[in-house]
């Protein structure tokens, strides 16, 4: 049974103020549950007695054995998988002389929380370990973005920080890489193994302050080359080009 | 004024049912509307007396004008933009013959509105001039769609074809090229500049009958090869990264 509190708690994480107040976050659908309860403490595993029966031995602090008719009123998706589970958000610690030795993103202000989660599942298909955001960005731990994760959030560690502040101490260094209209050809110029990645919001791209922190400026080329086409492309779809590009290289 | 029965037409436009049936389709937004009625035949320019006021001799069948209330009613948008269009549907035709010089996309039940607007964005980027999908593929003029093309329906022709049928006819002019688990890396493979690239189903990739058509088996590789990472990329994703190592090669 499935108190009316925990209904209350578990749709109240759909807003971030809750989020951050509590430090939980929601997750649904049985295989980004399995993804993620190796990756993060489980607070709640709420699903219905023939979910259980088929998935035994889960580790959560609490688990609710929920009717299909409760179990839809806390599920988001439109086809209820009969498991939603809680976890208790991570706290992630980095420092710059680990990140040396690695390609890392850092998103100045993504708003999308789709876009978000395809990056961490980008970022994930690509080896990269850590994603840094601006504060002003999508919360990573957002429902939607975390069912857009499929499952990539459990293995790519996204961290929330002054983004100017990040890039400042990382610019000694690393290199820091950005994407701009008068950038260079991605596909001839020099590129390392080791550097930091900047994406931009999507409809501003990088911004001023940050983009002055940017050492390295790349172009994504569109083809034919000067032809009116598309004026962007997707920033998800943006990011998958370049760690493509840098990761083909080796 | 716009009238009752307009206003429910335009609504109904959000239904393949009445699109088909009609052979309209509706898209949203001054930048969208802007892009598109270049492209299309306008039948209907709705729009809020300022929008109007701003944008003077645009060619339309009918231009009704509507105060905010009347124009929030007809707007799919979550920020309406006070301007909104009804455009008539294009006939396109296309032979193998003028495909034999071009590469071309294929999409095999691509079932994501986002995801189809994103790969028409894409292919207008690498100067993809054809999408071939599926009967089973999502309209490409669902207004999710449309939005998601950002105006790249403007210069990208998608048809709806028995693709079976029309890989056949393709076969013995052009390659085939598709992505499988046990394909070739797409980094080291001879790519030609002409040919049909097929992409999958958001869950199932290609289906067994298309699969059999295909040519040209190629991998995305994930990095570091071997690592488990996320099972797969968005097809969007994928298609940028198919259609940019395609173009890099030129």
């Amino acid at each position: 049974m499935i108190s009316k509190s925990k209904i209350k708690l578990i749709n109240s994480l759909s807003q971030k103020k809750f989020r951050d107040e509590t430090r939980l976050f929601v997750a649904e659908g049985t295989k980004l549950v399995m993804d993620l309860i190796p990756a993060f403490q489980c607070s709640i595993l709420a699903a219905t007695s023939a979910w259980l029966k088929d998935h035994e031995g889960l580790k959560a602090d609490e688990t609710i054995e929920t009717g299909t008719d409760k179990f839809n009123k806390i599920s988001n998706l439109k086809s209820p998988q009969g498991v939603l589970a809680v976890f208790i958000k991570p706290e992630y610690h980095w420092n710059v002389q680990e990140l040396s030795h690695k390609l890392t993103l850092a998103l100045d202000d993504v708003q999308d929380p789709g876009n978000l989660g395809t990056i961490i599942r980008i970022a994930d298909w690509f080896g990269i370990t850590d994603i840094f955001c601006s504060e002003s960005s999508v919360d990573a731990f957002n429902p939607k973005t975390v069912q857009a994760t499929m499952g990539a959030l459990a293995r790519v560690k996204v961290h929330t920080v002054n983004l100017v502040e990040f890039l400042q101490n990382c610019q000694s260094e690393l290199p820091i890489y950005g994407t701009f209209m008068d950038g260079e050809n991605i596909y001839s110029k020099k590129l390392t193994q080791q550097g930091i990645i900047v994406m931009g919001n999507e409809g501003n791209g990088i911004s001023t302050e940050t983009g002055k922190l940017v050492t390295e400026r790349l172009l994504i080329p569109n083809y034919p080359v000067g032809q009116i086409t598309s004026e962007s492309l997707n920033v998800a779809v943006a990011t998958a080009l370049i760690c493509a590009e840098f990761r083909r290289r080796i």
